[in-house]
């Protein structure tokens, strides 16, 4: 299933698109796509519905595919090559890091430059839902625990980042910093989460055109990884790092400024597209 | 006025401790300490309630002072003498990081040192608590945006934050690293947040005995700084860095075991008491 959230900022209604291209309103069956309508029982329900019964919605607004994130995790150099380009080495265990929830807007939202930033770079990324307290939960089960995937763009400062005193954080925060959606797509619609390709464009050039097959920590993993240091709950958002291509991986680097366009997509999940405006 | 929240996790109700001592029910005025009723104008409504016609409660549990914690934000190495004692320099500019809110607990909680852990740490913090959106405000206006102040125990698990690859939010974010309170204290009743004495005992033995007075920055230059980065909402919460005397800066280091109790607390703003016990 492709569910979404469709509405004002704020006001999303839950919805879920059909196999005709029909985004359908699934108000009158759940709050919204976050919590227990995401957990495995939730989303068997939601399964069994009939969807020709339920009203379209027209769509002005496409929110983040999931409320309620408690946490917003993300996996530093998690692709091989993106390490390189950075010049970093691949880390020996996952390198983990937050970005505040309140960074968090539609797939299609702006997205704003923050005020002194000169910086302002893109990542195209996967992006896994938890659908279940997850804690000290093995590889072999670390699937059971989540509810789907989806696209992550995890804007980043990078002057923010790593000139201005310690820890990643800073740079990757900031209001409008974290595009997720159009969809959650359920695990069952994503046959390998570890070999989807993915692609970035700024301005109709094509900037990251990689696939998960290159992740060096897959979903699995991250997912058992995490959840021994902390309980991953429903909503929870781990975005797993970038393929090559980042405009600091450029020589001479390339940043986003006002007026620029990115578009983004993996396979399967949909694509994202964000006007950049200076705050 | 000192807020709180008492009950059973996930069901305190909403409580204010009044000047004989007694806990009082609010339900019947806020939903919850969080959110609108800690806005300036929230806190106001509060303060014209005839005490004396609340319901006493009796306080079985102490839940964390504030509801809906959207970001819990740690200032790093804000105290010279606490960065002098774990080697580090005085950074140029703040260092922030993310603690994860699921961490947080209430005050007294028993907090759990997870699986694999053989450095759990200590930190006697103040907590300051945003009442209103805050974004790109100036120093000068920062406190009109603070609800008011708390005790913030920042448990830290050392060798998750510095020796296992990048980024101190592996051993800021385990389950119950996060206790706040007792109390939100409202600022009208702190006359000076950079004159608060605090202190932390390990089993009765005091570790920690300092004064936000050697904070290197002070909690006006801090929100204001942060909101430079990213917006702050009501229920926010910003731990403000640890005075000397954590278990990493002993000659040999020590830290936290099954069975420890540690102890701590703020001038004005309450004492918080937890046991510590393995996973």
């Amino acid at each position: 299933m492709k569910l979404m959230r469709v509405g004002p900022p704020g006001q999303e209604k839950p919805a879920l698109l059909d196999k005709d291209g029909k985004v359908r309103d699934l108000s009158a069956h759940v709050a919204d796509i976050g919590g227990a309508a995401i957990s495995p029982e939730g989303l068997q329900k939601i399964a069994t519905i009939d969807l020709a019964s339920l009203p379209e919605l027209s769509v002005d607004r496409i929110g983040p595919c999931v409320a309620g994130t408690g946490k917003f995790i993300c996996i530093g150099l998690n692709y091989s090559d993106h390490a390189a380009e950075t010049g970093a080495t691949v880390p020996p265990e996952p390198v983990i890091f937050m970005k505040a929830t309140s960074a968090i807007c539609g797939p299609n939202d702006e997205v704003r430059i923050p005020r002194g930033s000169e910086k302002t770079d893109w990542e195209v990324e996967l992006g896994v839902v938890i659908g279940k307290t997850a804690k000290y939960v093995s590889e072999a089960d670390a699937l059971d625990y989540v509810a789907g995937y989806c696209v992550s763009h995890d804007v980043s400062e990078r002057a923010f980042q790593t000139e201005r005193a310690g820890q990643w954080t800073k740079g990757k925060s900031c209001d409008t910093f974290g595009p997720i959606g159009p969809w959650l797509v359920t695990k069952d619609e994503v046959a390998d989460p570890q070999n989807l390709s993915m692609w970035l464009k700024v301005n109709g050039e094509t900037m990251q055109d990689g696939s998960s097959k290159t992740m060096v920590y897959g979903v699995a993993f991250l997912v058992s990884y995490l959840s021994q240091f902390m309980s991953l709950h429903p909503g929870d958002v781990i975005s797993t790092g970038t393929p090559p291509g980042v405009g600091m991986g450029m020589k001479p680097p390339r940043y986003l400024k006002d007026g620029d366009t990115v578009e983004l997509a993996i396979e399967g999940l949909g694509t994202q597209k964000q006007s950049f405006k200076a705050d």
